[in-house]
């Protein structure tokens, strides 16, 4: 029987998921490869840790160059992560006429177009089903399913972290230190939480998908990023009552001359699906101009859901070896001559909807003031909500707005700010899926 | 440039979406494959029809032999439908070493091992995405991202007319036959809507499904198929109370001996994503052994859904031929020597929840009479609900069960049946996703 050898970069919680699914499933694997899938070496600098796994003889080693060098070895699965030492390891591989499979969602957005570029000129694949939403098979669809369609627009919950503690501020009204606090007690949450609640991670995963659903070459920078740390429960129970979650999304849309791309907390109707995802699971709506909307839906990290997107992107490497060929899918979903330089949009010339709370001296005349310097600034207000509720003095004033320029938006917050009767800085929520 | 040449047979609504595909979005495919799809002939009984494209010169025939036996035709896209004319034209064109796509589910799910066989003999793919599920690319996400995955169950609302159906009783509370006719009038139900409500058209789906996913032969007999026809909105009310939908579904379990596969409405929690998926919108939630369950969700139906589905399938051979290589991906997802006939359970044999209506005589001793005969059959009521309602004198008497045999529960309902006490034929709804 044809055998396909695999090397592991980094047996963490991804790695060792890999390490478990080859030795588990092996025969699974085989019946319907028609190969079998050998783990020939996994690099970890701690050999020592119990990972549950039963390694063959041989297999471990703490030098990773190890795994990249062996002349045996076909696809590398780097799943150490980071943009240092997993760089040199992928390089070095390619170098050597190796395969690659990888989680890397920062490498790749920072560095992604380059390592596809070295990748092509020495005929290997770089595949990267699992650095974008764990099992979802987003990449597969968007590049093969999709094929025939003019893709529009993506809307994407990406990070599990962020919906986990967004969903508890919803379910139980706490604030957001605490729920931030429970998540890292609960391991939903690491010790320096910035990339994920800062909406980076997000980001980067949006940078791969609007790369491959348009073919285009997307700068991290070009990308507006906004994280959930100023999300407060007061905004969420505003928005439930008016019929919205506040989820982080990631946003792309292409009108056919530039990318809007961005990430921010989004209030979303109850009636779209995106807004009844909860806890750590991630989803993700496509439209497409023949497809209309889709939607995919699953565990977008942890062990298992990761790995199994590594697998699977391993047998389809695999599947172009047994076949004596390579790269039967351009790995950017176009053809590397097509891809080129889109614009995109700065986040000041995007037009949505918007929430906006302010905080307000209780007297006489507030409300015609605020909605006076949003009227010059041709903001409409669709809803505007005031409760009695006092705190320092202050009542918070609610307001959803139809559609509205982003400039307008921002110069109008800023001179209510500057009123004597505004009392705190305004909370600012866009608004998508409603009209 | 290279070129692939394509065939279509039958321009009803989804042939027409295909040929509308590569006519609009031919640069864009091409940017993508890198090669040109070309429309060499498109066959139809009518072609006086407008059907809004500008077909090229010499495309249009009305002799379907003409498609399967033109030389240059590298893939046939069969869209005819039925068991018939579509069977020959389908073995025509194998013989003629042509690549398929279908979207034939009927014929499928009668004749699939056959044809997938004669196939494989001939070194051609047979493909068949736009079969199951609209523009949901469920056989490529079994296929091939879940192929690390033991795949342990399968649960899908595949009937976009059923689903139409069963939501309008749902949201106005009308009768079904009431829902039936305005469904027929809306376009979203068939003049002889056997098919549908009767819930085959799920059971061809589901059949196929089960097939890839566990590499098992079934047989259309082998799945348990029970319509919607005698769903009330007495019924879907007290799901409501109760916390469910009610919806039709195809579900396939595999225990590792047995197959259990079945179609029957089923009473679903709101906690459940597939009790919202509303009006002719499909959904598909698997589980397997590595990605927990995920879920994919999108238009079932439809001219432009279905085609992005067919379109995607005949890339997918496009790769293959540009490559010059065919079947990279195994047909039924298992190499051909390891499918084997796995036993599928009976019904009779199934455990699980249920929901039972009784129509009864409002006197003393009612109830302790039924909940005696079920006690007899070991069936644990969890919640029983009578209401004040009468209707001809007696009053219904809702109920939900912890886990039964199924065997059980339809003794215990026949011995029920015969009871004075008893007005009506008792109402059965299985209940899934709950303990």
């Amino acid at each position: 029987m044809k055998e396909i050898n695999i090397g592991i970069l980094g047996l963490g919680t991804v790695g060792t998921g890999i390490a478990k699914i080859v030795y588990d499933n092996g025969p699974l694997i085989t019946s319907r490869l028609g190969a079998k899938l050998t783990l020939k070496k996994a690099a970890d600098i701690d050999l020592q840790k119990d990972r549950g796994i039963e390694f063959d003889k041989g297999v471990l080693t703490a030098d990773p160059f190890e795994v990249v060098n062996d002349p045996e070895i076909n696809i590398v699965l780097e799943m150490i992560g980071g943009e240092t030492i997993a760089k040199d390891l992928i390089l070095k591989a390619i170098d050597n006429g190796k395969h690659i499979v990888t989680a890397n969602k920062a490498l790749l957005a920072s560095s992604g177009n380059m390592l596809i570029k070295v990748a092509a000129e020495k005929g290997v694949s770089i595949a990267f089903e699992p650095s974008v939403g764990g099992c979802m098979p987003i990449i597969k669809t968007i590049r093969e399913s999709l094929v025939g369609n003019r893709i529009q627009s993506i809307s994407g919950i990406l990070n599990g972290t962020c919906n986990y503690i967004l969903s508890k501020i919803t379910n139980e009204g706490i604030s957001f230190e605490t729920a931030l606090a429970e998540a890292q007690a609960e391991g939903f949450a690491e010790a320096d939480p910035t990339l994920d609640i800062g909406g980076y991670d997000t980001a980067h995963k949006l940078a791969i998908l609007s790369s491959i659903a348009y073919g285009a070459k997307i700068n991290l920078n070009d990308i507006y990023v906004e994280g959930i740390t100023n999300i407060t429960a007061t905004d969420i129970e505003f928005a439930d009552q008016c019929g919205y979650r506040i989820k982080l999304l990631a946003i792309t849309k292409f009108t056919g001359n530039t990318i809007d791309a961005r990430v921010h907390p989004t209030m979303i109707p109850f009636a779209n699906p995106l807004s009844n995802v909860d806890g750590s699971l991630n989803a993700v709506s496509i439209s497409g101009d023949a497809v209309g909307d889709m939607m995919l839906y699953g565990h977008g990290a942890g062990m298992m859901p990761t790995a199994s997107a590594a697998i699977s992107d391993t047998i389809d490497i695999a599947r172009d070896l047994l076949n004596g060929i390579h790269t039967r899918v351009p790995m950017l979903s176009f053809q590397m001559a097509q891809i080129k330089k889109i614009p995109t949009q700065p986040i000041d010339e995007i037009s949505t909807f918007y929430y906006i709370r302010f905080s307000a001296i209780d007297q006489p005349g507030v409300l015609s003031k605020i909605s006076g310097i949003l009227g010059d600034h041709d903001i409409s207000i669709k809803s505007v909500h005031q409760t009695v509720r006092k705190s320092n003095g202050a009542v918070p004033i609610f307001m959803l707005t139809h559609l509205a320029k982003e400039a307008e938006i921002q110069k109008a917050l800023a001179k209510i700010s500057s009123l004597d009767i505004i009392t705190d800085a305004p909370s600012l929520i866009r608004v998508e899926g409603t009209n």
